[in-house]
C-alpha cells in the first residue's frame, strides 16, 4: 500500500462486494416479510437539529453524538438512533399517517464510541413499530413479524424470549432498598444468561442487599408467572402462526432501555453464540416525553450486523447467487458474437458479463473465477463457423460445444 | 402542530410512506439491472477523513462540504459524491478487487448547498463504474446498462446524447484565445438545449469572442463528425441491444465536470422537461490524480431524485402494488378466526395487516383506505358460524360472502 494513501477513519466500515451482498440479501429477507405484516418504509435526514438529538438518551449517551455547527452556524447532530427522529416524524405529520401507524426503518446510525470488536461508530438499524395502539394484538403482531424474518432469512429455529416489564416491577419493587434501587436490582438478574447465579447474587450483596435478600430476589424472580396480559399476547401471536415453542416465558430477561412500559422481548438464535440479537417491547410514554404527543407504541429493533454474522456463520447465504455468466472474448472476430450473447442473456434475466478486452483465455477465466462466476462461454474461430459456443462449467471445470440456439435453456435448466 | 415541537433542518427531507415507497421500487428496478449486467454493490461510510474530501471538487465545491471536529478532535468530513470514497476504496483494496472491477454504488451524500426546488442537502446517487479498462467494450457496456435500466424502471422511451471530450477539445482548441479558453467555450457550448443558438452566440462574445468567432465556433460544431472510437462505442453498444434510436450524436453536449477524457453522455427522458436525468462518461485520470493509482475508468451517475420524480410524473409507479388485506376485527369473539386468517394469508405472500382493536367498521375500512388496500376481510356472527367471511372489494367498494377456505385462492387470482 502507498504512504500517504487515504485511509479509512476507525471505527468505520467498507463493504467489499461480497459482504454487501450478504447484507442486502438479508436485508430483502427482513423487508419482505416487514411488507407481508403491512409495515410502511419511511425515511428522515441523515443530519437533525442537535436540539432534537441531544438529552434524548441519557448523559453518558449525549456524550457519543456527533454533533457541530454547520457552515450556517446552526447546531446539528447525526443520527444517533432511528426512534427519536421518528418522534419526530410523527409530531410532525401526525394528521398525514393512517393510525395505527406502522413503519419499518432501515437505516444507518452514528455513534461515537470506543471502536472495538463488533462495534462500530456508523451502524444499521432495522426497527418496526406500531403507534397508537395498545391492543394486545399490535404485541402479537411485533413477536409474530420478528419470528417470521428470521425464519425467512432461512434460520431453522429463533426463539422471541418474552417478558413483562411489569411483572418485574411488581415483583422487584419490595425487594428495593434506599441504596438499591429497582432498577439497580433489575439491571443485575438481566445478567442471569450470562453470568452464573452465584456471581449475580454477589452482584446484589456488592450493590448493597444482604445475602438473604439477593437470595429472595433470585428465587422469587424464578417462580414469577406470566401476567394475564402477556398470557394473552402469546396467545395471539400463536394465533398468527408463530411455533409455540419458540415463545419462550423469560422472568429475568429486562432489556437494558427503561423506557419500555409492558411486554418486552429478546430475539435468540439458537446455534448461535453472541447472545440476543435484537429485541424490543411496548414503549406507552417515550413519544410524549419526546415530542408531546400522547402516543402509545410497540416496536423491535433487530441487531442487523449480528443477525448477518449469524446468518453467514450458520450458511444461509450460500447458493443464493443466481447463475452469473462471464462472455469471454477470444478474438477480436468473436466479439459481435459476443456481444449478442451477452445481450440475449440478460434479456432472459441472467445476471452476465462481458469481459471487455481480448486478453488471454487463462486471465479472463481466473476473473470469473473471481467474480464466483457459476459459466464461462467461450467463441474461437470454430464455433463462429459453426455457430456453436464452448460453455465451462467453472465449478466442476467440465466443458461442451453447444449450439448457440441451445445456451439460453441449458443456462435456465 | 405544537409550538416548540422539533422541525426538520432546512435542505432536508423526510420521506413518507408512499414516496418512500416509490423510490424503493425505482431503486429496486435500478439495482435488478445493474447486477444483471455484472455489477456489484459495496458501501463506504459516510464519514471519511476531511483530508479525503476536501480539496478534490475544486474551492466552490469545498465551500459544500459538512467537515467538522469529532469527538477525538480529528478533522472529518460527510461523503459529498461516491466516486472519491471509490477511489480511496479502490486504492485500499486493489489486491482483492476482480480488475476490470465493476462495482455499483447507492448511497447518499451530502452539500450544504443553498436550498432551492428541486436541490437538497442530502439525496442519494447512484453510480455504476468500470475500473481498470480501456477497452471500448467498457464504455459500451455502461451505455447499454444505462439504457436497459432505464427501460426497466418502464420508461418507454429514453435517448443517450452521447459526444466524445476529445472532439470537443480538438475542434474548439483553433477558437480558443488567451482570454476566452477552451472550456469556457465549452461550456458555453453546452447549454445549447436550454438556449437558443443566438443567446449562446451572445453569451461566447460577452465572454470576449467577436461576432465571427463566435458564430463560426457554432458552425463548426454543428458539422462535426464522430470520432471512430466514438463509433465503435455506439456499435457495440447497439450490438449489446441498445436500439438505435436511442443513441444519439450530440456534438455539443460537454457535462460539466471537467474530469472527463473520452466518450460522454447524458440521459433523457423524451417527454420529461427537467433535461437530462443523469450522465457519465469516460475518466482516466481521476483515480490516478486522488490517489496515486493508474487507474482508467468510465461510468454513469443516475440522478435519482430526478428519475423517480419522472417515473411517478409518467404514471410508471401505479399498480405496481401488490395485493394488500385489512383483515377486520368485528367482534372480540372473531379474533382467533380473523388471526388465523392473516397468518394463512402471509404464508401464501399476501401482505396483510390485522386492524388490532375491535373498532367501528367504518373507522377500520376508512383506515384500510389510506393504507391503499384493495381488500377488506371482515367476520361477523354469521360467518363465524358458516366458516365464511365477508371479502370487501376496496376498490368497486362491491363485497361478497365467500367460503373461508377460498380466500387465499379468491385473492391470489
Amino acid at each position: 500500500m502507498q504512504k500517504n494513501q487515504p485511509q479509512l477513519l476507525k471505527g468505520f466500515r467498507d463493504f467489499l462486494p461480497e459482504e454487501k451482498r450478504s447484507r442486502d440479501i438479508v436485508m430483502r429477507r427482513i423487508i419482505e416479510i416487514f411488507e407481508r405484516f403491512g409495515f410502511e418504509p419511511i425515511e428522515t435526514p441523515t443530519l437533525e437539529y442537535k436540539s432534537t438529538i441531544m438529552g434524548k438518551y441519557g448523559e453518558e449517551a449525549d456524550k457519543l453524538v456527533y454533533a457541530f455547527k454547520d457552515n450556517g452556524d446552526r447546531d446539528v447532530a447525526m443520527r444517533y438512533d432511528q426512534t427519536v427522529p421518528t418522534a419526530r416524524f410523527i409530531a410532525n405529520y401526525r394528521d398525514k399517517l393512517p393510525f395505527p401507524f406502522r413503519r419499518y426503518q432501515t437505516q444507518n446510525v452514528f455513534r461515537a464510541d470506543k471502536p472495538q470488536k463488533g462495534r462500530y461508530r456508523e451502524f444499521t438499524q432495522c426497527d418496526i413499530d406500531i403507534f397508537g395502539s395498545t391492543s394486545t394484538i399490535a404485541d402479537a403482531e411485533i413477536l409474530a413479524c420478528t419470528y417470521f424474518a428470521y425464519k425467512n432469512i432461512g434460520f431453522p429455529n429463533v426463539v422471541l424470549r418474552v417478558n413483562d416489564r411489569q411483572i418485574l416491577f411488581d415483583t422487584l419493587t419490595p425487594f428495593a432498598t434506599e441504596k438499591v434501587g429497582v432498577f439497580s436490582i433489575i439491571q443485575s438478574l438481566d445478567k442471569l444468561d450470562k453470568m452464573s447465579a452465584d456471581d449475580v447474587r454477589g452482584e446484589l450483596q456488592e450493590k448493597g442487599l444482604t445475602e438473604k435478600q439477593a437470595t429472595d430476589c433470585l428465587e422469587t424472580i424464578r417462580c414469577v408467572e406470566p401476567s394475564a396480559k402477556l398470557e394473552q399476547i402469546l396467545r395471539e401471536a400463536e394465533e398468527l402462526g408463530v411455533d409455540p415453542t419458540a415463545l419462550e416465558f423469560s422472568p429475568t430477561t429486562a432489556r437494558g432501555l427503561d423506557y419500555y412500559t409492558g411486554m418486552i422481548f429478546e430475539i435468540i438464535i439458537p446455534g448461535f453464540t453472541v447472545g440476543s440479537v435484537g429485541g424490543g417491547g411496548r414503549y406507552d410514554n417515550l413519544i410524549n416525553d419526546l415530542c408531546g404527543v400522547e402516543m402509545p407504541a410497540v416496536g423491535v429493533a433487530f441487531g442487523f450486523d449480528r443477525t448477518v454474522e449469524a446468518a453467514i456463520e450458520m450458511g444461509l447465504i450460500n447458493g443464493t447467487q443466481t447463475k452469473r455468466v462471464l462472455v469471454t472474448l477470444f478474438d477480436k472476430e468473436s466479439e459481435t458474437m459476443a456481444l449478442a450473447i451477452a445481450s440475449n442473456l440478460r434479456k432472459n434475466g441472467i445476471e452476465t458479463e462481458v469481459y471487455p478486452a481480448v486478453e488471454k483465455l487463462g486471465k479472463q477465466l481466473k476473473y470469473a473465477d473471481r467474480k464466483k462466476c457459476s459459466f464461462a462461454i467461450v467463441i474461437g474461430s470454430t464455433e463462429r463457423e459453426n455457430n456453436t459456443v464452448v460453455l465451462k462449467d467453472l465449478k466442476t471445470g467440465e466443458q461442451e460445444t453447444i449450439p448457440r440456439a441451445d445456451v439460453i435453456e441449458r443456462l435456465l435448466r
